[in-house]
């Protein structure tokens, strides 16, 4: 099994396959120059938050009230300070991962207030199924990222949550992680914890955390996700700009409009990071979805979204920017054939069109509302293949095995000839779960689903996990935060 | 709905999106000479099939015993000859298909001895399954060819089934099919049932029947399938020429040297069609696949053959042919979360690769060995996707929706808007199984799986079959022929 668990995991997968090219130049240069005109004539609003309307206006840029708008070019040069890629330090350096370039990270789903697992069904999601989905997060070797909000523990007192979560990122896991986003003071209780762990110097200078901050679609950014968003870029720390793209509710039903739309309050996120602290990391998100119109529910997985996440990529890589896309989205309340479908659907967009982040690569389940224990790892086997499909297709003499055709000649086979025998461990990846036996043995093991076979692979790996070690003093500063903070604020419910 | 069912159908995608481009020139010249390199040292093998071996000789192939040797580009150029696109005539005019080109013809599985639904399980096929898939094919506006053998009719003698097979798709569908290939007497049986529906003088002009000829890979072809592709070829029928190869069996454990036998052995029974009769219609074929290393199975569905097959269409498109591939291969047992990641990966790249004809688009499970109801109108929500994908992104000036985001600003939603209206009912592609309610409406509706949706639509759809018209001339005429091929034989049951 190639790369398998045996041996070191990559800390990230280097892309060896072109990135899909969806459309010309010429095609590009259109879209860029309607998301301008979208800027100039409509403008975005920023609302609550006059500092960064101060920032804009200083920049350049038409502040009107709470409406900004800008001149053609104008988004795109205030951009031009962000690097093309940075590394994410993890606390563990050889789960540091490049972020940008030739990089390709996966990363859990982020942000489900339910869970689900086939025993229980789907109920709320606590603190200790945020520790588990780190801990699985942890332990594969197809997520090089830990993620953020991995589901909502409702167990803790909203304004406490943050500082469990990374505690959990930093307890339980080595490798990079996000931190809160849902008031800036969460987000400045974030980088603290990394400092702790990192050094403050050495935070500074280097990104050690991620925070995924959302437009608030169409054209709106709200003080809540400015404030986030300057915290990190103020810290050096990477801010990942994200629209919030439902098609037919906060944008448009057509994809040209959705992209352009998408790339507009994308690049005004990002420059609004720039302004703060010029040369700070930042990844340009994408988040696109479509919608069933006889009900109005929004939909994952559809081909309108996964063209439009090409686009999306074309688009990032000429603004020189590190791209962050969406792994196995799916509507689906369980992990189905419609689940899988879906989620490879728009996994498979994600790796074409150039991706170098890809949220939500695992456990995606109802449209985002469900984090799902054995989608996780069903998601899991496409993350893997991910790694062999992004190595591409390699040329050197070996591979074109002229020896085995003289040994084997016509009409034999292959099984136990030299040139397998000295390929066999590493030809063909494996998925963990996929059923490959005849339909006997499937039928006399007991005829079991994926689900079914998920379930007991979760346990397994839940019964494995080893807490990765952490300097006592460390841990100890850790915990002192985390105590100290909750004491000084009354529990919030809401 | 973006082309319901209420509308007519589209005979068949035209493609609108570039091919992904794996390999550059020179990759891929040297996979060409890698296959030369095979053909000149190693040979192929053409057994008993005395004629082959004199059109190859008379060629200027190298004759030594059943070895076929050729010096390097020979086979290239005996199939220059060979046409890039051609049409597959239907006998209902407006399903006649395109093969080559911008094309993408979608058709069924192929080849499955047994048949499974949710609530009968796995059995052997019957004539009336057979009946039923063609029936399912014709139905659906997402596959735009009938296919060949949907699934094996066990109940039906050995000798004289291409009979009843032939006639069914004849008789329940109007779209296009494949004959056999057993035999050579059952291929020209098969061409002669055509001669029937579409007048001989026709069918010796335009292609109406296309015949699926396997390799005996590696580097074997036998006297039954060089007859069948002979006889498809002397009527200026379309052979589809497909090499067999699961990696580490009939062809080496590594992607390259795969593909460049895959090569070699196509163009080695393109080549022979064309001996036979120069400019006859012919597809390149594609069939790869993996291996499970622990257990020696087959795999589907897998990075490596997805990775292949880009490749294959890259060499396919080099040498002048319509491009065969694959769609919803898995080895999955039943239709779950295996099944549609492996479904949808294979079709993904089938539909990157520049497949021309997609074999296998529905109904496939158990690697090939079953033929499933329900599995195969999931794949129709694949299909249908593939007719948006493969359409593109539209980057007219309604597209980009600056009307909406003017009507709309900052904040507010497109529900209402004008743009909105204008496009709601074409704007996005909606699967008929997937299930995007709300997680309350779902549950209250039963809970269901994709799997139960997808059983109470092929119920629906059966239900709502009417026969095609067909002048009872020839359906009397076509009665008369299977009748009396079927008195000349006893019955053969092996």
């Amino acid at each position: 099994m190639r790369r398998s668990a045996g041996r070191q995991a990559p800390a990230f997968i280097h892309r060896r396959i072109p990135t899909f090219e969806l459309l010309s130049e010429e095609g590009l240069q259109l879209v860029e120059d309607k998301a301008d005109q979208i800027l100039a004539e409509v403008g975005m609003e920023i609302r609550d938050d006059p500092e960064s309307l101060r920032l804009f206006a200083q920049a350049g840029a038409a502040v009107d009230g709470v409406t900004v708008r800008f001149e053609p070019g104008l988004v795109a040069s205030l951009c031009a300070t962000a690097p093309a890629q940075f590394v994410q330090h993890a606390r563990n350096p050889s789960r540091s991962v490049q972020i940008g370039g030739d990089a390709a990270v996966l990363a859990p789903t982020y942000g489900s207030p339910f869970v689900r697992d086939l025993d229980g069904g789907r109920r709320y999601g606590t603190i200790e199924d945020f520790r588990n989905f780190v801990k699985l997060a942890y332990l594969t070797p197809w997520l090089h990222h830990s993620g953020g909000t991995v589901c909502e523990p409702v167990d803790v007192p909203v304004n406490k949550r943050h500082l469990d979560m990374v505690a959990a990122h930093l307890r339980y896991s080595d490798k990079g992680f996000m931190g809160s986003v849902t008031h800036p003071s969460r987000a400045a209780d974030s980088i603290e914890m990394a400092r702790i762990v990192f050094g403050a110097e050495f935070v500074d200078q280097h990104c050690v955390i991620l925070g995924n901050v959302n437009v608030n679609s169409p054209l709106v950014w709200d003080a809540t996700m400015t404030g986030a968003l300057k915290a990190y870029a103020a810290a050096n720390q990477a801010p990942v700009v994200v629209p919030f793209i439902l098609g037919g509710a906060m944008g448009p039903v057509t994809n040209a409009g959705a992209v352009a739309q998408a790339h507009a309050e994308t690049l005004v996120g990002v420059a609004l990071g720039q302004l703060v602290r010029p040369g700070s990391p930042v990844i340009y998100g994408n988040f696109l979805s479509s919608m069933a119109l006889r009900s109005g529910s929004p939909t994952f997985g559809t081909p309108e979204p996964a063209l439009g996440s090409l686009v999306v990529g074309q688009l990032a890589r000429r603004a020189g920017l590190p791209l962050r896309c969406s792994g196995a989205f799916t509507s689906s309340k369980i992990p189905d054939g419609q689940a899988m479908t879906e989620s490879a659907v728009s996994m498979q967009a994600a790796l074409l069109c150039g991706a170098n982040y890809i949220l939500h690569s695992a456990g995606w389940l109802e449209g985002g509302l469900t984090m799902g224990y054995e989608k996780f790892v069903m998601d899991l086997d496409l993350c893997g293949a991910a790694h062999t499909y992004l190595d591409g297709f390699h040329l050197d003499d070996d591979q074109f095995a002229l020896d085995g055709f003289h040994e084997v000649g016509p009409g034999k086979h292959f099984f136990g000839a030299q040139h397998t025998l000295r390929h066999y461990e590493t030809a063909f990846y494996e998925p963990a779960l996929a059923d490959n036996n005849s339909y006997e043995q499937w039928r006399d093991a007991g005829e079991t689903s994926t689900e079914q076979r998920a379930a007991a692979l979760v346990t397994r790996m839940l019964g494995d996990y080893e807490q990765p070690p952490m300097d006592g003093g460390i841990a100890a500063a850790l915990d002192e935060f985390v105590e100290r903070r909750k004491a000084s604020m009354p529990d919030q419910w809401y």
